[in-house]
């Protein structure tokens, strides 16, 4: 939506596979999510602009094949994938499922757009979870070495954390071999947690709203911290709280997105931009969130869970990200947002309610499951 | 066998799929290579030993999960993969293949693992192809990095050349975290490209002989330019030849998998081990084997081609291959093995004769299709 009224020609391509995954988990998006059909009618309405959209499956090839032909796009923003790792980690058919299906349909657009559309800009979603936490600062995609005398600049070794985040290396590794062998240009977006309610377009008409999910498997942290804080459920710290992560507002990682696409690289060029704004440990987050309820005259408590991942709790976190912010990008606080968050999210509070058994983690990583893969 | 042959109670499972992909690609092992059935029964008859052997599928997590149920391994040597770079390049589905079928079938090993024998010490054929060609040394799977004024210990970046090589790529990454979460404990052998006409148990009856490919998709170089040079078919030089990597003689490597195997990590541990013994370029290779051949009064020429991949073809290479050796690996030397190959396949030439035109390399990285992914 943003993209069409900054005047760009767009075509959207979906499964709604994430609304299946979230009932399947129990959940639903506090949110109202419309059907495609409404959102396009209500943005047309609003807008005054139409634009194409494709219901089909990325892991088939023939459906991107057909969509790229009939489009010929000049970028491709690729979101299409199941971006969960509680969910990848809850046993094997999902582990499966989740490094398939994203492997698949990443490889899927990688052959369209060689034989298609060679230099149109692959924008991919990574995830700075990529990175995992390492004991050295974490720079964008590369770094230069000097190792027993020989120097090179290198892609940053991997240490993610999940069979999700697996997938996304999975990704970035198969992305940077097209782009050496075919030509292919992208840039990988390491995104750090996304958290927020709105862009300017959803805000326009209710029919556009965007979803928002909180339960355990599919809200991510300071989402799911707001909900819990309007219907009075503790926040729910994994462990110790000291696990820092890098985070980013909702609309600066749709500009993001934008500032990407518009200053694509040279051909065969893969590059990577961190994208996230601030970062905040656990705690820290809990504590903002906290301390934004009291204004609002909430009273939050905050709990402390056996950590059902297995994670430093406490380390260092020093991560690169200027490439964005060099290219134009100018950041929203987490603190500003909080508050205004919660008294959105206020008006759906019977449907955060109504799934308030979902919030807790009940992924185990260690996993203790029977032998066909099952949970105990 | 081999291991069977030292006291160790062995299964095998495989689904003969090598056989398929080499006839997909119109060529046939020099060495007729017998049933299974047929091979059960001569090593039973030639060492007096049986052993279990189940046919499936790697990638039916069923199938995996019966054979560990049943056999309950201490230890479990994973060679079962798409092992051909040139095969994972034709086109679209041939890559999705690759990556998939390894990805599943190491993650149901895994799983299986974790539910049925979580001590048990995963073996696991990776290849040194994952490393690609740092301009820096490359160490044994980890490397001590000072960055930026701290300091990590880290997985060594993976830049591999291929989507073959990236599948074990993906591998390695899952097997980490699953060492990880889980604690299972694996050795990743980086095995460099293997040459070799037989085995001590190959020889004992030639029932039991070894498949020997020598075509341009899964032989690998000594072995077809052994063939090569028997049928009188130029050596075929890749671009300029300076292409340099591992080598290990197929008896080392049999011997590398039962040092692994009988010296495993602690649980947890997830160790690499760089599996070859030299370094040799390409054009090193190509004047070994002219050499050789000249032994035997053979005369070989040489034709370096357009290379068909994307690679150096003029780098350094200083590998580490310390880990082996320390645990008793005593080294056999190309240049002595050499002779003896040539003159072993002579048997075979008609068979050779009759598939030379599937040695010139047609795949090509670059990849000239049409939209549907297949080949112009």
């Amino acid at each position: 939506m943003y993209l069409a009224k900054q005047g760009h020609e767009v075509a959207g391509a979906d499964l709604f596979l994430r609304r299946e995954w979230v009932k399947e988990v129990g959940s639903w998006s506090a949110t109202p999510i419309r059907s495609m059909q409404e959102r396009l009618e209500a943005f047309e309405e609003t807008f005054g602009e139409k634009f194409d959209f494709y219901e089909g499956d990325l892991r088939d090839s023939g459906f991107v094949y057909r969509c790229f032909e009939e489009f010929r796009p000049d970028a491709v923003v690729h979101l299409g994938e199941q971006p969960s790792a509680p969910y990848s980690m809850i046993d094997l058919e999902h582990t499966a499922f989740t490094q398939i299906n994203n492997v698949q349909g990443t490889l899927n657009i990688l052959y369209a757009m060689r034989d298609i559309c060679p230099e149109a800009h692959l924008v991919k979603l990574g995830t700075m979870g990529e990175y995992g936490t390492p004991n050295i600062p974490i720079p964008e995609g590369f770094f230069e070495i000097e190792y027993r005398g020989h120097k090179d600049t290198l892609p940053f070794p991997r240490q993610p954390g999940s069979f999700y985040h697996l997938s996304k290396v999975h990704d970035s590794h198969n992305i940077t071999l097209a782009c050496k062998i075919w030509g292919l240009k992208s840039t990988d977006l390491m995104q750090g947690v996304v958290y927020g309610t709105w862009t300017d377009e959803t805000q326009a008409d209710e029919r556009l709203v965007t979803r928002f999910d909180f339960d355990g498997v599919f809200g991510t942290v300071v989402n799911r911290f707001c909900v819990q804080a309007d219907i009075g459920y503790p926040l729910t710290i994994y462990g110790k709280g000291g696990q820092t992560r890098g985070y980013i507002n909702l609309r600066d990682s749709i500009r993001c997105m934008e500032l990407a696409t518009e200053n694509p690289p040279a051909a065969g060029e893969y590059r990577v931009f961190n994208q996230f704004t601030e970062t905040f440990s656990i705690q820290e987050i809990a504590d903002n969130v906290t301390e934004a309820a009291s204004r609002l005259g909430i009273e939050v408590t905050v709990e402390h869970l056996v950590n059902p991942r297995v994670e430093s709790e406490e380390h260092i976190y020093e991560a690169d990200h200027r490439r964005l912010l060099e290219l134009g990008l100018e950041p929203h606080r987490m603190v500003d947002a909080l508050e205004g968050m919660m008294q959105d999210l206020m008006v759906y509070k019977d449907r955060e309610a109504a799934r308030k058994e979902v919030i807790a983690p009940e992924i185990q990583w260690r996993g203790i499951r029977d032998r066909a893969g099952r949970r105990e």
